[in-house]
């Protein structure tokens, strides 16, 4: 039996051309899950250390979970993994969709490709027939051509397709994979990977069945959450993402120019809200999932023309380009977004960059000459629009910028440190850690550097304890600027609870509570498993990418926040206080002794025994 | 709501007679829940340290837990605790039966006694009526005796009696608790306690329900244990404990003469099977359980003629009085198992420090003078039922063997030491750490001493993951007598979630999965908690419980196995090996590491902010 699971890996080398179908046990799968556990597991065992990342030696790895493509909410997503360009770590990032499902139902778990093509190639897969095909027509084609030729040359409609754009294509160091246009695997450069062993896409067509142990129990549960989404989760189900950003420039979780700042009274121009109102042509999903929080935005007339194909900006987007570079033009926000899904660009990374380099403009460190005559200044729009694009051609500034704000910053000389808003290399995400001292706990020691998925409950507003975390053993409230022991546990326990779902792959917005997520797994793979076996399944697979870092070079010293973070805002809500370094080294004196790493952040033998690491 | 709990704990001061109800938060008792948890929250919160365990300053604690009095099986339980007079330690001791149920009918979670009686006294409780009674003509009379002039006294034969027979009174280091005849709460010495504050019995009548949140559900779940018990648990629902003696015999697990030989060839004639085949006179069962595992005998003819009020021999019984003690006349050990309830002493404490006074007299360090001309060779059945009577009359020899083994060694002379095979005072269980040897490592480590409910999957025999630990993430086998860092992991995983029955307080014999105590707790509180929760619950009672001891002067050091445990025996399996000191140091490094204790053995301050303990 193997419900759930494939139990199947196919293992692809571009270099000797060599397919190889490899199967595990089901109690490998029963302790490394899936996404970040088979991810880790694998880049941990296989990659030689302290390679380049852009070589042919980095392995990129795509995942599923024992969940996706179960018809359930949430269960639409994969994870792709490799050593990632902009840290040099390790580098994952989950993407939803229908990719993933279309994995499964065409037999694998999971993709390891390994080296380097010495052609552009596509992989092409159904079900057990396997290809390497040329793709030089391909190269250098945006993402929607690159569906069209390859729907065209596969005469298949229902293919799915992870690819890459130019972006890819040039080493960005932050691009990203697009899945059907929309889809996008954003974080960490894993689309660089991708281009550098000259792989413009993987397309998938599954005509195979993601078999369930008790079908009926997961429908029902199923069921339950169509019946219920609109009263769990209202707000996402109408707008999608976003729809907070008022409070969140009031309480200063909002990123105002380059995290300098903390008033923007236009706000509410670049909301989700907003978006509804105007640019909105409807919400999507990914599948199987009834939460649909997908906006998808047209924008047919004006100076910008947006593409629906390509989706709609999420909160870090309407974020990263609107506020954080002192937009408040929602159709430049759209654009932007359309933009970095064309050229395949992270868009936390893409949009902290530039406003990194708006601040290095604002200063005189990056001069006008540098720039070929943009006036990069923060809210200057046409600028804004017009770098992305160089940064996805890599052209002129973009190609100092396609590396990232950490490497850019060594180019343009050590007094533009201050305004690369990163950690480990990867720009921090739209939620101010000075605000959410929990986060920035999470953005410190995440193994990708900044990431944002950790913590979501950095306080708790009520004496209720929240529906999605009941069963965690967290009973009080902690204050959301805490960062003390009660905090730390919270962290502890809820980041270790929320980075399961990159093992599981089930989406961290579907409101399924701890028990539903435990009932999930059972009723798809027949196991018994409980919240505490999944717990430590997410510690292992944590503790893995932990190790593989640490292998790298990477700890304690490196789990830090960038100096922007230290200070407090020049106005608005955290213009007085702010996190401090001497707290946050506190802090991680207090969490890697909790969690079993040493005064170093090395996860210690004993540790690595109780979660049965050899 | 107070589902599950009544909220409400009584405390009665028997020295200046105040009698208050103490009401706690629902935050309190889900942090807490009941037994283990909240026996070592109020003694490290209120004892005073380094305190006489049998002066007016001890407290002696009654406590129920969550699902005790539910109608589902394993749930009849409750505890008593209180500072040891066996170890000068963290002391508790669990019984089944009937007697929480009434309490919790009664409104309450527990009771908390302070105080010294200046004169025998018993508790009355009666719903709200608390009253302190005089027990003077109750003192000196064995348990029937007590529970029927209780039963006169009060004109109700609808109560539940915990009572002392004349070894606490006379306080017996290991004097234990007998509830309605036959429910023991036998280790460390509780008995003791309630006789050093003068309090001879605790007699309850309760007329409330306890609520229970989702009764049907509950309902159907009890059924389902009724259905499958059978098929789960046939050997145990048919025999009782002690079926499996000749394997125990073959493998080494059966202590033989104060555990020094491995061979006792008429192993089958004290077996349950043969009590089942003579002196059984059916089984009984504890409150709403379908196990019924508690067998009754009686003996009406011959020398020793055994009440059958006083239930039936345990295999710990079995073992402690039989091959322990080289006797393998059944009857004998039946008489010997009643004489224990009649004076209220706890078989295994008892039988462990007549087979260490054995092995003095057969070496000649215990004289015919000492013992007033008993020959107190192994296998001298009458010698032993009378070694009984004076230990718990404390007179002649039983005066010094009262004191429990470790203390009687002491007195005995130094070359004494090495027969007495206790840890931390307390004599060692009926499972032989040489063989396995996980159960070592839980003899060393447990807060009350030598302790058998630790860690039942010492080994697994299949690759199949046994179904009540499915869940905990044990996948693989470790073998029997292996001491590494899997069989740390496991004993670490499964001695905590068996430790946790302790503190719901539910019978560690009743077969129930992981997944159905998580659900039986749910069902009767109305929560929705998790294994990840319970697991931490259990994890935080045993670090309160390891922090009274650290307090009272306790750390690694005293984490040991008795010399005896050390060498091979002398016979059988387990003459050429043996678990040995400097692999059980090796496997404390690594176990107090993986559980978050320092080299000492002292929880971390992180620990204890983990598990929010202030």
């Amino acid at each position: 039996m193997s419900f759930g699971f494939k139990k199947k890996i196919l293992r692809v080398n571009l270099e000797n051309q060599k397919i190889n179908k490899e199967e595990n046990t089901e109690g490998f799968y029963r302790k490394y899950f899936g996404g970040r556990g088979l991810i880790s597991y694998f880049l941990l065992r296989e990659l030689e250390p302290n390679i380049d990342p852009l070589s042919s030696k980095n392995k990129l790895i795509f995942a599923c979970g024992p969940v996706t493509g179960a018809s359930v909410s949430g269960a639409g997503r994969h994870s792709v993994g490799a050593k990632s360009p902009l840290t040099g770590g390790y580098g994952e990032s989950e993407a939803g969709g229908f990719w993933g499902t279309e994995l499964k139902k065409a037999g694998y778990d999971a993709i390891i490709i390994e080296g380097r093509s010495e052609k552009p190639v596509y992989l092409w897969i159904c079900d057990d027939t396997v290809e390497i095909r040329n793709a030089s027509s391909l190269w250098g084609k945006q993402i929607l051509q690159t569906q069209e030729i390859i729907q065209d040359e596969t005469k298949s409609q229902s293919i799915r397709i992870a690819s890459i754009g130019p972006g890819g294509e040039k080493l960005v160091r932050f691009a990203s994979i697009i899945h059907d246009l929309r889809h996008v695997a954003g974080r960490g450069g894993m689309g660089a990977v991708m281009g550098s062993k000259n792989l413009k896409a993987v397309v998938v067509k599954g005509t195979g069945k993601v078999k369930i142990a008790k079908p009926k129990k997961l429908q029902t549960l199923a069921m339950w959450m169509v019946k219920n989404v609109d009263r769990l989760v209202h707000t996402l189900h109408t707008y999608g993402t976003g729809a907070a950003m008022d409070v969140y420039e009031t309480t200063g979780n909002l990123p105002v120019n380059n995290f300098r700042e903390g008033v923007f009274p236009s706000v509410d121009s670049i909301s989700a809200q907003t978006i509804k109102k105007t640019v909105s042509v409807g919400m999507e999903t990914c599948f199987a999932c009834a939460v649909r929080c997908k906006k998808i935005v047209k924008v047919s007339d004006g100076r910008w023309k947006v593409d629906p194909v390509y989706g709609g900006p999420e909160y870090e987007t309407l974020a990263a380009f609107g506020s954080n570079c002192g937009i408040d033009d929602l159709k430049v926000i759209c654009k932007a977004n359309e933009l970095c899904q064309r050229y395949s660009l992270d868009t936390i990374s893409t949009g902290v960059t530039i406003s990194f380099a708006m601040e290095c403009f604002e200063n005189g460190l990056l001069t006008l000459a540098q720039t070929d005559g943009i006036n990069l200044n923060f809210g200057n729009k046409k600028a804004m629009l017009k770098v992305i694009e160089l940064i996805g051609q890599r052209k002129g500034i973009g190609d100092i910028l396609a590396e990232g704000s950490k490497r850019a910053s060594k180019i343009l000389g050590s007094k533009t440190e201050r305004f690369s808003v990163q950690v480990k290399g990867q720009e921090v995400p739209m939620h101010d850690p000075r605000l959410r001292r929990g986060q920035g706990l999470g953005y410190a020691v995440s193994p990708t550097g900044a990431d944002h998925m950790h913590n979501i409950y950095d306080t708790m507003y009520s004496h209720n304890i929240p529906r999605d975390i009941e069963g965690l053993g967290i009973l009080e409230p902690v204050p959301i600027d805490d960062l003390g022991p009660k905090k730390i546990r919270l962290f502890h326990y809820v980041s270790t609870w929320n980075s399961l779902d990159n093992s599981l792959c089930l989406c961290t917005f579907t409101p399924w509570s701890v028990r539903q997520k435990v009932a999930i797994v059972n009723y798809v793979t027949g196991w018994k498993t409980t919240a505490f076996e999944l717990m430590k399944v997410s510690e292992r697979a944590t503790n893995l990418a932990r190790l593989f870092n640490i292998r790298e070079g990477f700890d304690r010293k490196d789990d830090v926040l960038p100096t922007r973070l230290l200070e407090p805002k020049v106005n608005g809500a955290l213009s007085t206080s702010s996190i401090k370094a001497k707290d946050l080294e506190k802090a991680k004196d207090i969490y890697y002794k909790m969690i079993g790493w040493n005064k170093k952040g090395i996860p210690t033998s004993e540790k690595l025994m109780e979660l049965d690491i050899a």
